[in-house]
């Protein structure tokens, strides 16, 4: 690794999960900060985990807690790409790293699904938040049409292996998915720094 | 990875590590067999991390514990490769995935460094230990002069990182070395299985 960044940021939410029974609240307000000093800089990510697909947007597991309590994860935006509407079913933390991204909540009703507030712009070093308690369906864009951006995101669970779901826009039908991850290889977290 | 023998023995390690003040003891006999049922089937280390080097034996880490409390790397020798007389200044287990090697055990005494015992060959799927407690100062080699032989050794620390000590075999002199990692990726313990 370039430097220590990510290690101690691994190293900080492993500690977390270890307190005793901590609650959501607590996790979400000590992981905000974790990763908010994480994307305080943009000079640690390897580039073999910053590189877009042309097609699609890419998710590259940077760390997974071997006992599943979180992954934390590098979302990779090609210019223009956007996620369909999609659920996590755990909670989660967005920090921006590089770029900008556009974020559009919904909920369900019984007409389908609906736009929940306006859309909100993440700008770099920014971070925010999802889980079932504080809404969990959205969805989220490069703000760019000209550049790559990427968000590193912290799950409170494997989310490449959780069965969740992405919505019919017009329908508001759900659709079970399994997001997976891009990469066989994760960074080595003690590797010296260059 | 290609099955989930690695994921479940660092689990295993992870969980073993949370118990609240296990002894040395305890951790040995459990990571003993928790490294045994790894090298029990040679079908999940990926091939990147099971490449020799020709002029030196190399050691990959296949996975670090955040917080430091246990490694757990692959030893790849080429044939004849062998270490310096090293000690280790923590526990570990040494557990044979493929082909054998040789370990000689050596302790100091006022006349220097002296070998403790006769050499022991440690075969496919066999599993051995050091610590400072049980003799911590040995030199270990490929069993093998026409074939590589790996071996996965699990460490109660960040071996890479420890300041420990080569002797020389002459002398007895100790010498510092930090060993490092050859590698800057580690496996995605949760990539689907192939
Ligand atoms: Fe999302
Ligand atoms: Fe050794
Ligand atoms: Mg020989």
């Amino acid at each position: 690794m370039k430097n220590r960044r990510l290690l101690d940021t691994v190293a900080g939410l492993t500690r977390l999960m270890e307190t005793p029974a901590p609650d959501e609240e607590t996790i979400l307000k000590s992981s905000c900060q974790l990763m908010a000093s994480l994307v305080a800089h943009d000079d640690w990510l390897p580039d073999a985990l910053a590189k877009p697909h042309p097609d699609y947007y890419t998710q590259y597991l940077l760390y997974g807690d071997p006992l599943e309590r979180f992954s934390l994860v590098s979302f990779v935006w090609g210019p223009g790409q956007t996620t369909p509407i999609h659920d996590h079913t755990v909670w989660g933390v967005i920090a921006m790293l590089r770029g900008a991204e556009l974020d559009q909540h919904y909920r369900r009703t019984s007409e389908g699904i609906v736009q929940a507030g306006g859309e909100s712009r993440l700008h770099q070093g920014e971070v925010a938040c999802v889980s079932p308690r504080i809404g969990d369906i959205h969805r989220v864009s490069n703000a760019y049409d000209d550049r790559v951006s990427i968000s590193i995101h912290l799950y409170g669970g494997n989310i490449g292996r959780i069965r969740r779901s992405v919505y019919n826009p017009a329908t508001g039908e759900p659709k079970e998915f399994v997001s997976g991850y891009s990469n066989d290889m994760t960074p080595n977290l003690w590797a010296p720094a260059a």
